[in-house]
């Protein structure tokens, strides 16, 4: 699905932003890169901001003319970080990326970035089903070529992933937490070590139990980290024995 | 809100990046940039890459040890593009925008980037109550630093939003955590009367002491719990000294 995307970038000044869009890109798993009358293009400017996504860059096609560049897309898409009058409908990227889902008839599907200055033209913005607007700061909204289709192809991953149903790609080897029994255990030592320094000889005895067991609760304590905390109880008990 | 989020850049390699990044927060509504140990910087490559966004540089504050740079923190983020196992919770830059909002009596916010190459180091990652994954193209996850800060920037700039829609939504009860400094503080007495107890008369010392930074990390200690872990700990050493 991602492979359907295009993003289109029209009369691009900074080959800079060429390579940094397809780094972009391809980090979110987009590869289709169309290219409009670019200032300068090839360039090594480019290719260095690339990084290793010299590949989005050697199979993008440069066009002359903005109609060549999506003649087959049935989806069109402008972005822009201002809000201008006109018919096509006004949609953040996260309600982008549920009409992308919802349009999976109609691709492919192309995403339109103006020039650096001065975005889309009015032009370019009558060829949109939609103009996607990325939400900024309003006393600075100069964001920076690249990173609005970082955003824009950040969306539409999670989108595209959220369809899949990905198996989960954060499975962490978590250190096994100790059970509620050795919880009780700790915190049994705990209420004995302070009673043994008098720590517990006070009206708020009961405040202080709640706190500890509140806190060894939240903590989601290891069998490692019981081990040292144990080990620390143990010596002071071994400390005040002598 | 926005203004409590503290960027902080660690062991920046290339000072573009330390530029784009500046804009890439200033776009977003973001403005406090700390820097630890850059490699180059000040920079005139910075100054040009942040474009209109010089304010943030200026006002960035450079330290020598990222413990100081997060030290009045009270809730402390690191981003990563890899999953790793560590104790730290893994959540996605969208579920961070929801601990954000539901952390608002715990700022100062600091969110971690590590270096370019390799990223936050263990070490560095042990000082996060949450690691921030993003989610990349599994074949390809070379995001660009300053690309990691506008996706998070931009997930904290819609949460923003949301929360000035739906004041009535978000009411905090929690109590406040204590801050990083604070943290140091608990830490540097535990292993004192660890030392004074001859806990710490072994070859596991640096284990033991990187448990006992994980774990206290990880508990996320309210105020009222550190009085309690403080009161308990200065009995020791009272009891001791009987």
């Amino acid at each position: 699905m991602l492979d359907q995307i295009k993003i289109v970038l029209s009369h691009t000044t900074h080959p800079g932003n060429i390579g940094a869009t397809a780094r972009a890109m391809k980090v979110m798993g987009l590869s289709k890169l169309a290219l409009v009358n670019p200032a300068r293009y090839p360039s090594a400017e480019a290719t260095e901001r690339a990084s290793k996504a010299a590949d989005i860059l050697s199979n993008a096609v440069v066009y002359e003319d903005i109609h060549q560049a999506i003649a087959e897309c049935r989806l069109i898409v402008g972005a822009s970080v201002r809000t201008r009058s006109l018919p096509s409908r006004l949609v953040t990227p996260r309600e982008l990326a549920t009409i992308v889902e919802e349009n999976l008839d109609n691709i492919p599907i192309a995403i339109l970035f103006g020039t650096e200055n001065s975005g889309l033209t009015n032009d370019e913005l009558h060829l949109c089903h939609y103009q996607v607007y990325i939400p900024t700061n309003p006393d600075y909204s100069s964001l920076n070529l690249a990173s609005a289709v970082q955003l824009i192809s950040y969306e539409m991953r999670l989108a595209f992933s959220e369809m899949q149903q990905l198996p989960e790609q954060r499975v962490i080897t978590n250190e096994q937490r100790i059970s509620r029994e050795q919880l009780e255990g700790l915190l049994a030592h705990f209420e004995k070590v302070m009673g043994e320094t008098g720590y517990l000889n006070t009206d708020h005895r009961k405040q202080i139990d709640n706190r500890m067991s509140r806190l060894l609760s939240k903590a989601q304590i290891t069998e490692s980290e019981n081990r040292v905390l144990r080990g620390f109880l143990s010596s002071i008990e071994n400390s005040l024995s002598r």
